[in-house]
């Protein structure tokens, strides 16, 4: 946590193969989220044709793009809870969680759900997509990776150029990821004194 | 990171100094935010009087309000810009930053700032300050601590509340922290191949 930088340029001779990437993925998202519904999704893009229709999408972020391993854009999925039965099944028959509670639960976050408004459900989303993005940045660092957090791309382009659905996938961030090839800049931090109310 | 559970009963007799908090909060706040502006402000609710005025605020999570050495509400500053004359500044005294390139970045980000909706702000705001939520959490566990990330909370009372400004702060997530009391669940996650888009 401490030596993350940011990190901007990536020595392209080094490819993240997609078994890797998955094990990076499948730590990050022990990171908790509402209710458990891990709305976080990700698509990661690690071919030519994908970096280069990413290109209009990250503006300045140019040597991101050309240079690292993928770009991994993190969507929060609006419709999260098409997943429920399978989240909550899967803690029973793993016998993680009683089948009382998760029918007692679904059946309480069902109505819920449907009735959040819109707004709602996007600031569920980002959070929890956030909260997995940070630990998705440790995460790399383990296995020896380097990432840059992204907020400056085209939000109201990137799921039609991803071509995935624009209404039900919110973009959030994205996060370039590869070997750095440079060393990236420590930066100043508020001390807590400067942030911090004591009630 | 994997041994993280959301923990909500609290041994009582173990309470977190105020030193000690500062020092997880300098901790945490490694975590990257957007032009490096560090919008997260932490309200940390220690004493009696505080955890009594959270009480209506924290709705179904009264043990973690009852039991936890502190409640941290943490809000983005929407007016996180304020700072950027001490972060760029200080960031150019402790030589992080040549003058130049702060007073071209400040040039170039006041308009920005200046320009940016309210909802955009907000986004911003709440993707950073989970960011830094997420690395709290895990700060937390290296200082023997746990924690329970709180979402369902009064988000329309508790800046009024806890007497802080609430145009100016904006509401993301209240974090219960102590020495754990329970074990705490293990829970299910999809697997990366359910959440996963390949471009």
């Amino acid at each position: 946590m401490s030596k993350r930088r940011s990190i901007r340029k990536y020595d392209t001779a080094v490819k993240i193969d997609r078994t890797e990437m998955e094990e990076i993925i499948n730590e990050a998202v022990k990171a908790p989220s509402s209710v458990n519904m891990q709305p976080w999704r990700f698509v990661i893009v690690d071919s030519e044709a994908g970096k280069q229709s990413l290109e209009p999408i990250v503006k300045f972020n140019k040597l991101q793009n050309d240079t690292s391993s993928a770009m991994i854009a993190i969507f929060g999925d609006l419709e999260s809870f098409d997943y429920a039965e399978k989240i909550y099944g899967s803690a029973v028959e793993l016998n993680l969680m009683p089948k009382e509670v998760k029918e007692k639960q679904l059946e309480m976050l069902s109505p819920m759900f449907e009735q959040l408004p819109l707004e709602a459900k996007k600031e569920m989303a980002v959070i929890d997509s956030a909260l997995v993005a940070m630990n998705l940045m440790l995460v790399a660092r383990a296995y020896g990776y380097d990432t840059n957090p992204i907020g400056g791309f085209d939000k109201e382009k990137i799921a039609e150029t991803l071509d995935i659905d624009e209404k039900r996938y919110y973009p959030v961030m994205i996060l370039s990821i590869g070997k750095a090839d440079e060393e990236g800049y420590p930066s100043y931090r508020l001390p807590a004194s400067d942030i911090t109310f004591w009630r």
